[in-house]
């Protein structure tokens, strides 16, 4: 059986910055090829990043990507490559001619060789759910390309085409592939790596081969990319596996069938594929006959999986950290009340880009509990972040001697004024941004003020329920302890009940259900886009339902303008969930 | 020559509100029985309202539409209806097994008779481009639907069907259809009218039968819809034709060809689609055989076209009238400068909702000149809006006191505080919003005070080039002299040099190049989507387009928290041009 050395580079590419990705590529190449692989796979569109939205549509960039790998083609070739083999995924076009634009966008796998373009696998299946809108952009491919690699068959395919039935996956196991290499940008959700690890075992059981599963790591606005490479067995054991939300390169030896097909391209015709389409094609390319394989055998490596609070903390830390590097932003300002939320933000942010980079302000009020303060300034102490109070009196009174308002108004006036602070503290002292510190269950139910503690250039959890925040305060709490340091986040401000602080008593509770019973039906209602009469047969009280489904409908508007923040759930708020702020609709009406 | 009358329904519903859309269309269709009508069309997704976005993929919405559908068969059935065919456009689903949700979505017209759906028509081809983002929704069907109608053949298809190759225009020309009955929806674009009636007549000469075009009208969000509802004759000729913008019931008497096709289903075998696509299916159903056309003849009516001033005006007043009465907000707030954008923000907001319900407020600074007060008492004095003055010294000052800022974050600090005024008042004053008065040329290159001048609910001239933003408030004025009313906006307002005057002599042209220029760039770059080399080959200054381009790049961040408004160009910022906040793609480099 021959050997094949596979590297799988695990990077942190940034969207749009094709010549700082190419640069990139190339670095981890050297890397791959010092450790003696045959071949290196990088992740899908790492040359352009992913997702790059409508720059697909825009053809000096489509012609800058294809300038890119041509290049990079040449530059992974001779001394310090030799044999090396690249798989990178780009932007390409097809040859077709377009009125407007000369071709069609795809989303493309090159093979690099001997300076070459040796072959291109145009992605069949496209994703155009969730925070996908890949048939906005792509033209699908309908060949499989198959690499003959020192005697192996190396077919190719790009992430979708393992979600889906038919296709790639199916043409591979008719190509009689030695080992299926799919290279993905695959975003980060809570437990999706379960559903990953499971999807690929079973598409090399289906394959009838080895899968090897590549994937982007980083940040790119509201997405994050966690890595979770892996390699699964012609049984569909799963042997190897990198640790999320880091950089990293995998180097496997991998035992594979000898191809025997002969040399030529050929239809593809049992493969079923969508409804009326035709087979894809087998496409064949000879790169090396079968070779010696090197002296010395890598253990293949598993790393321990994250817990379930590790990974969602990860992600948020790599997700702000990202959007602050990759936008040039150097340090981030927030209002500290002294609450969980903006308490976890602060120490998201230190743990991001370091508390010397994080200013907390406190802006106390007429209204302001006394721990409100003390709690801010004490989390300040354990982080080490800059902490200054600036309190809102002498604006609140200015703006009631100029305009007559009660109720709302004034508890909203009292928002803003903090919100005004923030940003003149930023603009000032730029680069820098404003973080907004509102969790996912007051985004639903629009508990918050907009233009007031809504303003930021980034909401770092504004995917997190309520509960979660508590929990995941908790968790950095006890992590804090077991290395023995400091916990960051003062025990009263998890443990005090929630208040908005905007008159006297205030308590969320005035409001809202407790935040339990809320994040349940935002659960089946947000997540499960379940209709009322489904929620009320759960055992929800009807009314209860009846009045968080109305606040989440009417909050939308609100949601429009809010910052973007990091994906963490099955469904976010943003491109996830697309609804209409006009809209009549009205449950169980 | 058998003879049909036809009735088509422009009229404009409300997104999501079924039950409301129901009683409408039952209204407008005993208008058209009324008339003598055999047959009336109502638009694509009349039931629903049109995009119901992701309300598309709920379980609960899907049925209550299917529901509704079916009592309006039966609605529509009896005494006051009698023979009446009403094609409705509404949302259905398949019935095959989804595990989510029991069928795909589905864009179908139904065909209602004698209390009874008679067909359903799928739609076949989807837009997934621009604002469009159909193959998330809904799953396209294959089968052309033919009903005999007194003895004519009429195919029935939806919007898109029209604006691709193939598909059902092929059909119905195979199917020998005596009629094409086309509803849509489809949204007001600039020139999009000259567009729609050569593909209208286009059309009709390749399905070899006189064609209906029935378009929705009204507002939803940023899409206004302006109906232009016509007919066009075997030979291409439009006969009819609607005023834009206006509701209206569309009546004409059409000669059309007797069917001889036997009544039997059949493949449609020679109709190109798309590549590997199967042929679609003809279905034919017998409504009923020729019969008597009434004495009296309708004659033929073509509205006047309007202006291309005229037809944006009227689109931005639809616009923001039926955000604000569809989302039952009662009256509008905005600051008055002075300056050109806001006084043409308040003159659309006066002509949507009425003097009487919009709330102008001046507010001052310490940097303001004379003219920005009496520019804008004047156009209050010549509209009759609300007008108050809330000078922002002391705020500014209060501010300075507990801050220590300057330069931009001190300019920046002005327009928030006029901001937190408009925003008190709103709430205070409910249920309002503020209009947010930027155009597209400051959204562009975000010259504009983010949480400052950018905040409201609706943003009604986000989408008009400062240029046009003049040309359109001297067509308004000279509207008013026609009809011998006071010109509403002060002639100082339109012919004085723009400023933010948010220091002292500051003027536009000191961040940006001249406004006619500008404008020319940001045509190329926004709506052309054409690179750094396209643009400078056109003659512009290199340094300039780097400079214009970087600014459109960086402010994309600024343009995600900006409000709806209407879309009236080829490319609007927001669902129309996706990009990325983190982007590290230069143009040129």
């Amino acid at each position: 059986m021959p050997q094949l050395r596979i590297a799988m580079a695990q990077v942190n590419t940034t969207v749009g910055d094709i010549s700082a990705n190419a640069d990139l590529i190339v670095e981890w190449a050297e890397r791959a090829w010092r450790a003696g692989a045959d071949i290196v796979l990088f992740p899908e569109m790492a040359l352009t990043g992913y997702p790059v939205e409508d720059l697909a549509l825009r053809q000096s960039f489509v012609e800058a990507s294809r300038i890119s790998i041509a290049r990079l083609a040449s530059r992974l070739h001779g001394g310090g490559f030799g044999e090396l083999v690249a798989v990178v995924g780009y932007l390409d076009r097809t040859d077709e001619p377009d009125h407007r634009r000369g071709g069609y966008p795809q989303n493309v796998a090159a093979v690099l060789h001997d300076g070459r373009i040796v072959a291109r696998y145009a992605k069949h299946h496209l994703p155009n759910y969730g925070v996908f809108d890949e048939y906005r952009y792509f033209k699908p491919g309908n060949e499989l390309q198959v690499l003959r690699i020192r005697g192996v068959d190396v077919a190719v395919a790009i992430c979708e085409d393992l979600w889906q039935d038919g296709g790639p996956v199916a043409a591979a196991r008719e190509a009689e592939a030695g080992l299926l290499a799919v290279i993905n940008a695959s975003p980060y959700e809570r437990d999706k790596d379960d559903t990953r690890g499971e999807l690929v075992s079973r598409r090399a059981i289906e394959a009838g081969c080895p899968l090897t599963y590549v994937n982007l790591v980083g940040g790119q606005d509201e997405l994050v990319f966690d890595g979770d490479t892996m390699i699964a067995g012609t049984d569909g054991a799963i042997t190897v596996r990198a640790l999320q939300f880091v950089e990293d390169l995998i180097v496997a030896d991998l035992h594979l069938a000898a191809a025997t097909a002969p040399l030529k391209t050929e239809p593809a015709a049992t493969i079923p594929t969508q409804p009326g389409q035709s087979g894809m094609i087998i496409k064949r390319h000879l790169i090396s006959e079968a070779g010696e394989p090197p002296a010395q055998r890598i253990e293949p490596k598993i790393a321990k999986p994250l817990s379930a609070m590790a990974e969602i903390y990860l992600a948020l830390v790599m997700g702000l950290r990202d959007y602050c590097n990759k936008n040039g932003i150097t340090r981030v300002f927030l209002g500290l009340s002294g609450g969980i939320d903006s308490s976890l933000v602060a120490t998201l942010a230190c743990d991001a880009i370091g508390a010397e980079n994080v200013y907390g302000i406190s802006n106390p009020s007429a209204y302001s509990s006394e721990h409100s303060r003390t709690d801010a300034a004490e989390l300040a102490a354990r982080t080490g972040l800059h902490f200054t109070t600036v309190p809102i009196g002498p604006a609140v009174d200015a703006f009631h001697g100029m305009i007559d308002i009660d109720g709302v108004a004034a508890e909203n006036l009292q928002a803003r004024i903090r919100a005004i602070i923030w940003m003149a503290e930023s603009n000032q002292h730029g680069p820098s941004i404003v973080l907004a510190c509102g969790n996912k269950s007051e985004l639903a139910v629009g508990y918050s003020t907009i233009y007031g503690d809504a303003v930021g250039g980034f909401a770092p959890i504004k995917d997190v329920p309520k509960t979660w925040v508590w929990k995941l305060a908790r968790w950095r709490n006890d992590q804090a302890r077991e290395r023995g340091e400091t916990p960051p986040i003062p025990e009263n401000s998890i443990s005090k009940e929630p208040s908005a602080e905007l008159r006297p008593g205030q308590r969320d509770t005035d409001s809202l259900p407790p935040y339990e019973v809320l994040d349940d039906i935002l659960n089946d209602y947000v997540e499960g886009d379940r209709g009322r009469s489904e929620i009320v047969a759960m055992g929800f009280d009807p009314k209860l339902v009846d009045r968080v489904i109305r606040m989440v409908d009417r909050a939308e508007y609100k949601r429009r303008q809010y910052p973007p923040g990091t994906k963490i759930s099955f469904k976010a708020f943003g491109r996830d969930r697309r609804l209409p702020i006009t809209n009549g609709w009205r449950e169980g009406r």
